[in-house]
């Protein structure tokens, strides 16, 4: 194994790679994507090569990141070039590699059909989505401090609802104040949606003046120490909805009862399900346009996606996994309610990174 | 046609793809691409498949789009589906469509093959690359507006310079003041260097704090009205260090070199040759690692590459194109420099978006 004994985390998450190679009918994994090569390195390279063998790890880089991949990467690193990968491949007699096609575009694939003619890319979309989906006691540790960066975002909004304030300036001054508070980012542009305008799941915040009764719906996210965060809840401002305060409850419970369900051996149908039968009972499932939730962790949206008649519909829950619970009902022209939490999946059962509300 | 008389600007973006095609050997351009689909429709669509044809341009998407995009799409639109996709090719006969190899996945293209197989799909990455090359009016006023921005963040970054504040302090203030002035975000990661740190041209800022004598290079850029901007200047703290400033000169010199071949017929080439010619008299050539620029949109980095010896080499430049001329010369360990404009050209040269400094 060349492996260096430098960084355990990134080496644990290497030799789990390497077996599950056996099982992958390939040579090897080709990785590529920036974020799995931080996830399997440590190294924030916009451009890189890790090649994993049964044997070897190696990595590729250009002449701007040999001298730190070779200091701080935990596997031998080479400067990239078209001879210096097939010769390592066939050293190796690594003919078959497996690579994401999920992220390498289509024409990065023709290209390496031409330069690495010797070897055949077959796609391995399927295996390279699940690597990063169950986070360690690291990984766990930063989700939460994301996440508690994020609430005290959330506090610092409810602050500033008064009469007149856009939806724009809500989103503005979060920014800012997560940014001032810490924050590398935010996860995504966050949505402030006042009234109405909460009918839309994927809303763009505008010039919209906060008004007495409006419901505000915000979903937001943070990005700390490289990890995201996201969760969604609805203020009613002033004097509350009736109908759409019963949407909320309706939300609420379906979230409760999807929780239920979430512990080790449970599958994520089994969630998203228990979710729409509380919504069934109360003739609003039809409201519900959206998925339950989504993975999460150095990406907003992680495998898997939980949703009862999709293809992550039969992973199991393991511990150690985090994801988003975000039952959402939206009336267009009326308003719409989300209640999002972000949750790892425990021994027993799970924890909540945000308090109810 | 089936265009609507709504945005006069995306329909004559909408035509010039469609008089492209005709030496296209296609029968339709598939655009899927967010920023493609922004810059010819208008429509900020996380999902959708625009299909440009001879005699129409059709909009595909999912049930979250379709109000706004029947509403405000220069096109006619439709809820995207397997049948209605394919019903609308088999009308029009379109057999040969080109898509955009650069960003479509290999995945999604195997997916498409699949789905769609009475279709044949050529990747038109080539093509498409282009497309945003010249910028209108409009563009380039907004181009203007964020560069302006840029500036005064530049001129706050000078405020904050005092010994002992660190890069990371340095980059974070940035950031919020442009956000404060009306950002809507950071067009990259800004690279605040200290010192030595100034050698790497892709740096990461630090906690590294601030002394006397240090050169501090400043690699920036915002978003605002979508449009990005990019610039570099050094500015050396209390005490010039005569190597670096030597080297600042002449990647200043190579600047003005490659700019007095800035104008239409020129090709990218000719203004990468004259920068590299100042620095070959200098002995320095050898210090610059990287390519003289980039073209600048909705995007940081787009087409073209500005290098002597790569794929856009013999690119004639047109009156609206927008691009960074950024030399750049780095000594490991020691420190580097780099000094960067944007600049768009006119009928007789160019505009400079940024003042000397």
């Amino acid at each position: 194994m060349s492996l260096k004994n430098t960084s355990p985390d990134k080496l644990i998450r290497l030799n789990k790679l390497q077996t599950a190679l056996k099982n992958l009918e390939l040579d090897a994994l080709l990785v590529e994507d920036s974020l799995d090569l931080f996830y399997l390195t440590g190294l924030k390279l916009s451009v890189g090569k890790l090649l994993i063998s049964s044997k070897d790890c190696v990595l590729f880089v250009d002449g701007r990141y040999l001298q730190i991949a070779t200091e701080k990467a935990p596997c031998q690193s080479f400067l990239d070039s078209t001879d210096q990968f097939l010769g390592f491949c066939s050293q190796r007699a690594i003919k078959k590699v497996g690579f994401d096609g999920r992220h390498t575009s289509y024409d990065q694939f023709v290209k390496w059909e031409h330069l690495y003619s010797a070897l055949t890319f077959v796609s391995a979309g399927k295996f390279f989505k699940t690597i990063r989906a169950v986070k360690d006691e690291e990984e766990i540790a930063k989700m939460k401090k994301s996440a508690a960066l994020l609430w005290r975002g959330f506090e610092h909004i409810n602050t500033l609802l008064k009469v007149g304030i856009t939806e724009k300036e809500v989103a503005k001054s979060f920014e800012i104040f997560c940014l001032q508070n810490g924050a590398d980012g935010l996860s995504f542009e966050s949505i402030i949606a006042f009234g109405s305008n909460g009918s839309m799941p994927h809303y763009r915040s505008q010039n919209v003046p906060l008004k007495e009764g409006d419901a505000v719906l915000i979903d937001i996210g943070v990005v700390l120490d490289s990890y995201h965060s996201d969760m969604t809840r609805v203020v009613f401002f002033k004097k509350e909805d009736p109908y759409l305060a019963k949407l909320y409850a309706i939300a609420k419970r379906a979230q409760k009862a999807a929780l239920a369900f979430c512990l080790p051996g449970s599958t994520f149908k089994q969630l998203d399900l228990a979710a729409r039968e509380v919504m069934k009972q109360e003739g609003v499932e039809e409201l519900f346009v959206h998925s339950l939730g989504h993975g999460i962790g150095l990406e907003t949206h992680e495998y898997p996606r939980i949703k009862y008649d999709n293809e992550d519909k039969d992973v199991v829950l393991e511990s150690g996994m985090v994801f988003t619970v975000e039952p959402g009902l939206y009336v267009p022209g009326v308003g719409g309610v989300r209640y999002e939490d972000t949750v790892v999946v425990t021994a027993n059962g799970y924890e909540n990174f945000y308090p109810e509300h």
